[in-house]
């Protein structure tokens, strides 16, 4: 058999999965127990292949068929084999999943490549045990400081040095030797519902959303909803929703990729009989082009304050997390593309709205993304599913990714 | 002197709120000892001038002087005894001391009355320690039901009933023989900013507002914030913006007395990164007419539903609360505002914004309301406040319109 089998995925997803700990879901979370004997596990499956796995010195696990001809050319793939506590099984892991079954058909099929292949099980990205993501792909590239984690601690008050050693491993203590790659390729659920809206099997990624998270907050003044005429009113409240309408509005009008989200609302007092005297509000704003992301947030924090200084509120903006978006490469872009065409698989060329290990690699190493639908667009949930026939798609795009850049 | 002095005023309320429970502001509670001690208080004030003092079976207070020439036509004036957890000086009381000092001054400059003046201090209004309002005023009309209180507790588990008999009441056996008089006049801070922002030291009241409260459920699709594009959204704090905008550009446009507040607004998961899939809101929207009220209100449920299956958004729409507004007696509000003008003093006619004894008389006695401004608008807080000058003001109106109509 030439292609992979939905047996077959399904499978290996439910081996990984079942590597949990109890609960709904799948929860395995960097540097417990399930986490060592998932990498253990991996570790096992690969050499099953004929890889080289080894670990670096913080537990991400590297898997490398050499290359017959250009060994020193690396072509990776991989994501992250943490989960979110109840997550669902396929964040991160199908990224580990993929490029296994992935390199495995082409062993079978196509022999031992020409570049060497190396799978990447990253260590963390979730940041669910301890409040810092992307320690995995930070590793990779030397991005990760020590004192950035040596005073963190999970909730049961266990420090993040104490779990690290706990699980065998320590801190790089000279320049991360994994960090050369000529290419890498992540799959990953979508996390949204465009493919799954649009019909389609498998998204090539062209870039990942910058983001700008605010907090806002209104003063006004808390009257008797009964006594204070409409003319007497300070109310945040009518300020909240005339900012959050106008925002939304210019979202809209601005058009794919900006996207716009007031996901908190807290008035005060929060009771029906009195007229708020204040809200506090999130603000997320995401785009792919830095550009647009900057010139959307600074008219609508203009806006904002002018919608304030008429209604004669106090404002307060706060931005707390402004992130770059970040492009993948072009001609990864293309292989990707290109296969899905010469393979007549069922894809949309797309952005993504979320992070993924893929922005930490894409400064250093040409880095490309495949996507699969996420059926009614759930994730970092026990929900979060996709049909295995799509699965099977992103496998093989993937598989023929690899194949047209190694052999 | 023929007016009441800034320092009776001030003696007279300084003594009555200094029976309260410790603690900040006025904490007086229906059947409390503080609450047996203030009408203890009051009825020997009452007797030292040579009114006669009853109590009802419930614990209303009514203090009697008989007329002249015609002692059968009773005007009364009174209010609440009972305040709020940790309440002002002035909400409730001001309307037994103010009738009091007006009476005693009548007494000293004008003798004894041709009709009949009667002070009535309610033993309850505010439903503040038993889930129960207008206690007391309902009492006076027959229309307090028995079984409405026989089975509520107060927060302390002590049964309205065993409080009521601790106080040394019991509930009334036959009609009420307090119920018939010819006219009634209740004095109140406004609760509102009005008088203040207008300048004006007295209102003289033409209605009281009629009020609905709703509680409105949207519900839409929680989706995350960045991989979720504008287009395939059901954001429902999206929704819940678009309605509360609406809303009140519409009370606006309605004009004044209309006032529509969006007092509480619970979106979920409430979190920065998740569209709301859900929102719930109140709704407290009054009007002092009652057409007007029904009118307004109507279309704003059907603006509310066209916005929700324009949006794709389910709305539930709860209407818990209906109460009709309360017109205030044409000839009683030409008495008050008479005086006013004989006396040059500085009113202005309005409305109640909220609730008073006043609405439960109206419908049985023609009934007047006077207000004095309230400082900042504010009330139910220890900082409840008006200028003593703006109380005498007001106690000056009261007197002359009981002067005007019983003398």
């Amino acid at each position: 058999m030439v292609e992979i089998t939905e047996r077959e995925v399904e499978e290996t997803i439910d081996w990984l999965s079942g590597i949990s700990a109890e609960g709904p879901g799948v929860t395995r979370l960097l540097y417990d127990k399930h986490w060592v004997e998932a990498q253990n596990g991996l570790k096992e499956k690969f050499e099953e292949l004929g890889m080289k796995v080894e670990f670096d010195a913080i537990g991400n696990l590297f898997a490398t068929l050499e290359g017959t001809e250009e060994p020193e050319t690396i072509i990776a793939s991989g994501s992250h084999v943490d989960t979110v506590v109840e997550g669902g099984s396929l964040d991160g892991q199908l990224g580990i999943v993929g490029p296994y079954l992935a390199v495995k058909k082409l062993l079978e099929t196509k022999g031992k490549p020409k570049k060497t292949l190396r799978i990447i099980s990253m260590a963390e990205e979730e940041g669910s045990r301890f409040p810092y993501g992307f320690w995995g792909s930070k590793n990779i590239f030397g991005m990760a400081k020590r004192e950035e984690v040596e005073k963190i601690k999970d909730g049961d008050d266990i420090s993040f040095v104490d779990a690290m050693a706990e699980a065998g491993f320590n801190f790089l203590e000279e320049d991360p030797k994994f960090a050369k790659m000529d290419a890498f390729i992540e799959m990953h659920i979508e996390q949204g519902n465009f493919l799954e809206a649009e019909g389609k099997s498998v998204g090539v990624v062209t870039a990942i959303v910058g983001q700008k998270r605010y907090d806002v907050t209104l003063k006004g003044q808390a009257n008797h909803a009964g006594t204070t005429l409409m003319g007497y009113r300070k109310d945040a409240m009518e300020g909240a929703a005339r900012m959050i309408v106008n925002g939304i509005d210019k979202a809209k009008a601005a058009g794919d990729p900006q996207v716009l989200t007031f996901g908190r609302v807290d008035p005060l007092p929060n009771t029906v009989n009195v007229v708020p005297g204040e809200v506090s509000f999130s603000i997320d704003c995401r785009h792919t082009d830095q550009d647009a992301l900057n010139k959307f947030s600074e008219e609508l924090v203009e806006d904002m304050k002018a919608t304030a200084e008429k209604m004669g509120l106090e404002i307060e903006i706060d931005l707390w997390m402004d992130e770059s978006p970040v492009a993948m490469d072009e001609e990864i872009i293309q292989t990707i593309e290109g296969v899905c065409e010469e393979r007549d698989l069922d894809f949309k060329v797309m952005h993504s709205g979320a992070g993924h290990d893929s922005q930490i690699f894409a400064p250093h190493v040409p880095t490309g993304m495949i996507f699969v639908p996420s059926i009614d667009g759930i994730s970092h949930n026990p929900a979060e599913a996709t049909d295995t026939s799509d699965l099977v798609q992103g496998i093989e795009a993937l598989k023929s990714s690899l194949e047209k850049l190694a052999y």
